[in-house]
């Protein structure tokens, strides 16, 4: 099977210019079949300020209104993912920037919770491989934003970590999948402030010792499940390291590996 | 040859949710291949006066400086777009949301002008016929926002009436291309302010005479100029008509058909 590269990048990479363009310029240089799933930075959160949208943030996980859905559908799904697209194209990448909605790429339902209204947030139910693959057939790579929609005409915002997953899980039955988290740490620190203390291998029984003895960080707990389930369903690798090292990571020589037991 | 619709919807229609709605139930019921190309509306302007961003508009053009740029990316190619397609997904139409630079869909320049910077305008320069043909031939609608890009990283922001001109015409080698302007009002009117006066054939003679006289409402004659010079690229017909009555213009039983002497 033909390699494909998933790679994720963090809101902190895209709010640093210049790092975003250094690594969409290392991203435009793999030769491989490519999808780069962007997060959202703090534009939303600022515009949202600017307007006087008060954002609520239950557990990480912002809570969407009718009005914070409108601003991320224009941030993630306007600004960024054309400027992204508009830099691949001059990186002579030639790329597509899509929503979930674009091609019903990636269906989704509003998630349903027994206490928690989340509004608008959506949870990924099927990913249109053959659409996608279509695309990369043609040496297109496609950019996802972080939206999704209910095929009832409903946007959702939906986290990019899970978009990642569940894309390299779909395309897993197309190619050998390799799935990158990529974001502003060296990879999975065993001391969150030391850059230095990046874990090189990680599997499942190594993880659950460190998570017995707190020594992973919180915030990485969601990207490590994921990752773990990533590899169960068919993802041949998972990577998660720095933004800056994306042309080292690919090559599987920095970060940390994600590997089953 | 297969027929091919390209249809742009103007900025009033965008702006009043219900039409729109109902236009888009339309455009979905059309069985033949097709192409929305949509304008911007109100929300735009709307938002760049609550971010406090002046807005300057010479001869019906917006001067397009960098924090207009960002505004018009996020409303056009991000809400009103993706909007736009999860709504025809929810009528069953599969459907596609690009701008210029997905794909390298829509190549433009920035516009040069001896006297007046229009700032982050793009004059349209070639249209990626073969990737629009390829997700047209799955049966994909492809819904165009008015923002483009100079191949160097540069979006820029591009008159939808001539994007979809543009698109007519690079489109007749492959299709028999029909281009509906669909807007507001009946058609070309005798009396602006008369929505019975629709004139049902307008040729390069009579309208040089109208004109002439002037019979023309001055917003209509870039719009006109456009549609003659379409039919004179390729494109079999042009239709001007209002976007309540689409599916009727899409069989030509109302509306102004611009033809050939």
């Amino acid at each position: 099977m033909a390699k494909l590269y998933v790679i994720k990048i963090g809101g902190n990479i895209i709010d640093d210019e210049a790092t975003l363009s250094s690594f969409l310029k290392d991203f435009a240089a793999i030769e491989e079949k490519k999808i780069l799933v962007h997060g959202g930075g703090k534009m939303a959160t600022r515009l949202a300020e600017k307007l006087g949208v008060q954002q609520q943030v239950i557990d990480g996980r912002r809570i969407t209104d009718a009005e914070t859905l409108k601003i991320v559908t224009m941030v993630y799904a306007g600004f960024i993912n054309k400027n992204i697209v508009a830099a691949l194209q001059a990186n002579q990448c030639n790329a597509m920037g899509l929503c979930g909605a674009d091609g019903d790429t990636i269906l989704a339902h509003k998630r349903k919770h027994p206490v928690l209204d989340y509004g608008y947030v959506g949870d990924v139910d099927a990913i249109n491989t053959d659409l996608i693959d279509s695309l990369l057939v043609k040496n297109i790579a496609v950019v996802f934003a972080p939206i999704t929609h209910d095929q009832q005409g409903q946007l959702l915002n939906t986290n990019a970590d899970t978009i990642a997953q569940e894309i390299a899980k779909g395309m897993s039955d197309l190619y050998e999948v390799e799935l990158i988290y990529s974001f502003e740490k060296s990879g999975v620190l065993l001391d969150a402030n030391d850059d230095t203390t990046v874990i090189h291998e990680l599997n499942p029984s190594y993880y659950q010792e460190l998570k017995a003895k707190n020594k992973i960080f919180a915030g990485m707990l969601p990207k490590l499940d994921n990752a773990f389930a990533a590899l169960k369903s068919g993802v041949s690798k998972v990577i998660i390291g720095k933004a800056e090292d994306l042309a080292e990571l690919v090559k599987g020589h920095t970060g940390t590996s994600i590997i089953n037991d």
